[in-house]
């Protein structure tokens, strides 16, 4: 039986500011990727978003990001990799934290916002975000994008021996490249829940059809939907849906059929 | 053998921003309570604070305080038990990864400033630092205040089966009712290092003189000192002098003695 | 003809966060309590809130609040006068800056949250607090708590010649001492839009019916109502309107009547 | 009569942190360049530095960086130039809120660090500092780099009808196409005082000359001097004592001399 892992994000909210639908969300997806209180999220949000994710047995991962919380994490920051590993490594440990509190183990990470576009784009970047999820924990996963435009993360995380997991975008439009349509261009986003589930399908089988209608070999292990509208609940709904009526059972990266 | 802990606060720097005098002091100390990003540290303070101690082989304890850097977490905050509770969990978590990528182990929990005045006067503020720190870690030592004002702190950690640790400041002068006498007034703080000394080795054999001479008697496993000046370093050291020379062996709380 | 200001805290987006109905009721209300950065609000969010007061014609205060965006600045703090004096100079004069980028004015400063509620109980808070405010400008009104309860406000703030303008809040049930009921007591919010209209042209007459059916005397300048929800849209609409109804112009407090 | 001004990064400490010996260089200085509390300073060390700044008739510049304490606003973020334009208007606000408190005017504005050096190479962020600073007060002067390179941030100021003021380093090494040596380089960073009071003298006769030896014409109104260290006690009033000997008048930027 083929499986597949289905992340989200989630706990983005901070203090009295209240973001995304995690409570509806929680129920369709396997993976979650939890903010760790730099970029989102805060202690409180933290505890309570794992406790749901143990309730809904959805794998728990850490989503740090840049020092930037008025920016949300999506603008870029010039640290050295110094400063990236142990910022990570303090998101990370304050994350496995709320996971001990509730029995639960940290399966993956996941950078965030701009942390992870400047992961994909400069090696010492990803380097330093491998090294400090594998100076925490060599057994946690490590989410890194799929196809060309992610080979230098993944290249990085497995020669330092970590568990590489590769991620894809079933409701974003691809080049012929196999690269992400930019959002600034028409039709880079794709709304239409069944047209989403139908991409969904073919990435669980390897491949994605581009926007001229190439079809592009992709190695997916986990699809990334975004869950902070009404409409995405529906799409994340619908692919969990699809997935299983095509006997794809949708499960955790971490979790070991037996 | 007799033996007695003597702890310092230690890891205060924050980015551009340098604090204490931890390289001299780490080497006179048995264990460090370093800060955890809230009221003071950050995580490159963290990891190269860890590092020194576990060089030093002393023992590792968190710091967590009140999220106000700008306060230094010395201003008290009406934050409720649940938010204590999550805010150290997450503080704690975040220091315990810098012990895991080290390879030492957390040994204690002692709450900063504020925080740590409030759960001495506030039995519903010393049980939320006492359940964060159980349910995090039921073999953390949790650091309470020895004698009479402490008894709270004490009750309450024992109560949720805590290793509580009584400590002491040899250089501060006690009232007869064996509290501290508060640094408002004259001689509160007592800077001849041979004095102070000679209150640490007092305190190592269960008692305290107080300022009208009384002998008090105080349950004592760890000694507190500060040691933000150069005049601090001096006397750590001498303390540390002392007691060895009186056959008390300084030792972190958590090590064994075989 | 009487007059009668109408205000509503907004501005309290932060980032990505966003919070309040600012665009819908913006329109109703006569003066706007913008939040400063502290415990909410941004730069973008200032910027914008004070644009939007501007093409409204409604008058633009400080809303400025404890140093705590985590608990949206409702926590206590404490803070000395001194830091209080100028954490409120500061803010104050951050939103001053967009009021001249704006060619706007600012007209009033109200505390917020927990900084508001420690001023109406301590006379050195609310003096901190009028002493900031005459410090930066003699010409800015200050709003304090209309009633017994606001007593201290008033009287600090007369002392140091500053305009203080009283404010009530027609949403909340009175006790026959003409204090706010609890929030924690059933009935201490009012929801039903007529009846809070009813109550806010009480209000315009001077007087407040308390729960026992009491009346209280009640010298109001300004009602306050919170805009953070839809419902909360309507009542300020529905305030409005019927006071406008009954002859009563409701004007920014610092708007001259020709 | 000659004049020049002598501009010094001041008001850098946080909280319980200090940084800096602005009590011993403001004697020396002529103008200060005080952090707005995004990168660095707080509201009590600003108003504590504009006062001492007027006592010793020092000129008061805002001295705004990016929202990056934790990096002390060293490191580059990808703002856009509207998140620019309104985090100075809000630093710049805050600081010109303690002029008033203290009966000064703000005299310049000049960016720190990271945002600085981006104003440099980037001429959109160039134009949004240069444009935040007109929308605020078209009266203030704008440092900008002297020579080649700060070619950008002169043109944008100039255009807008901005006060543009040109700054040099006497203390660092230049080019031949008179851009500074990286500090990267040896001999970047000159520390000798009496050497560096004669390149000051050059640069007040509208020279330096580049590390080769070549003389490089440069248009100064302002030298900058770095005083977080004792040296730079030291080279601040060799500069000042012997521009003052040679006839040139230390003074602020914003001074009318009758």
């Amino acid at each position: 039986m083929k499986t597949m892992d289905l992340n989200c994000d989630m706990g983005e909210s901070f203090g009295a500011y209240k973001l995304g639908m995690d409570e509806k969300v929680m129920q369709y997806i396997a993976s979650a990727n939890i903010a760790c209180g730099f970029h989102a999220g805060d202690p409180l949000v933290m505890d309570r978003t794992v406790k749901m994710a143990v309730e809904k047995s959805v794998g728990i991962g850490a989503h740090p990001g840049y020092p930037d919380l008025l920016g949300f994490g999506r603008r870029s920051m010039a640290l050295t990799p110094e400063e990236i590993r142990q910022y990570l490594v303090y998101q990370m440990g304050a994350l496995k934290a709320f996971c001990n509190v509730h029995s639960a183990t940290l399966q993956h990470v996941k950078p965030h916002g701009a942390l992870y576009l400047d992961a994909v784009e400069d090696e010492a970047i990803a380097r330093a975000v491998a090294e400090s999820i594998m100076s925490l924990d060599p057994d946690l996963y490590f989410i890194a994008l799929a196809g060309k435009k992610g080979k230098t993360m993944r290249q990085v995380g497995e020669e330092l021996g970590l568990k590489v997991v590769f991620e894809a975008f079933p409701d974003r439009a691809y080049t012929p490249e196999g690269t992400l349509v930019s959002r600034k261009k028409p039709g880079a986003v794709i709304s239409n829940p069944d047209l989403v589930a139908k991409r969904a399908l073919d990435m669980a089988s390897g491949f994605v059809k581009a926007v001229d209608g190439t079809i592009i070999e992709l190695e997916v292990q986990t699809l990334c939907v975004h869950g902070d509208n009404l409409a995405a609940v529906d799409l994340v709904k619908t692919i969990k849906k699809t997935l299983e009526e095509n006997n794809i059972r949708v499960k955790p990266m971490g979790e070991k059929i037996q």
